[in-house]
């Protein structure tokens, strides 16, 4: 079930593949990671998200420092197959500064929209 | 304003950046595109989602062809600048295949999250 899901997938050429978090109920978009097609594995085998650092060259697992785990309930693949949402239930923040989440420090509002 | 927002973006080294596009109110995920700092400008100056297309090698405007445009009220940058989040009015589908948002074909439930 997992490996046909994750045949869906098209990893890029360095085998990665963007994955937006979502908190399941309320909404917020948490953060963006890339993930490989062993850290999409192992998020499914075992429900708690893990993605794959591109400076350190190593897979990461969401919280496994800091505390705030990130529980993975469903994941979703978009029309061409190269970006992944996750639909997560997120202890405490997301961001590595503390914030609930990484988009929450900078953004310029349209005026007229 | 806008140039020195953008000056805050950390392009990768093909010159973009993911935007993920949120509908503002209902809070859905609708896609995600690349933009480069010039289809960031636009979207900036014009307030209608312009991305840039690795496929063809060239910009497009959200919505031009199929009519399904995309204003956006505001732009969000991540805590280490390489993701933008785009908080839109998407007018019908967002995705080429009509659906509403690009993740809605395939997902995969976790058990027991």
């Amino acid at each position: 079930m997992s490996q046909d899901f994750i045949a869906r997938v098209n990893f890029n050429e360095q085998g990665l593949v963007p994955a937006i978090a979502q908190q399941w109920d309320t909404h917020e978009v948490l953060m963006m990671a890339w993930m490989d097609a062993s850290a999409l594995e192992r998020t499914l085998a075992t429900g708690e998200a893990t993605y794959y650092s591109r400076s350190r060259g190593e897979q990461w697992v969401k919280g496994l420092t800091s505390g705030n785990r990130q529980f993975v309930r469903e994941v979703r693949i978009d029309c061409d197959g190269d970006t992944l949402l996750l639909l997560v239930d997120q202890t405490g923040g997301a961001c590595h500064t503390g914030d609930r989440t990484c988009f929450d420090a900078i953004s310029l509002t349209i005026a007229g929209q």
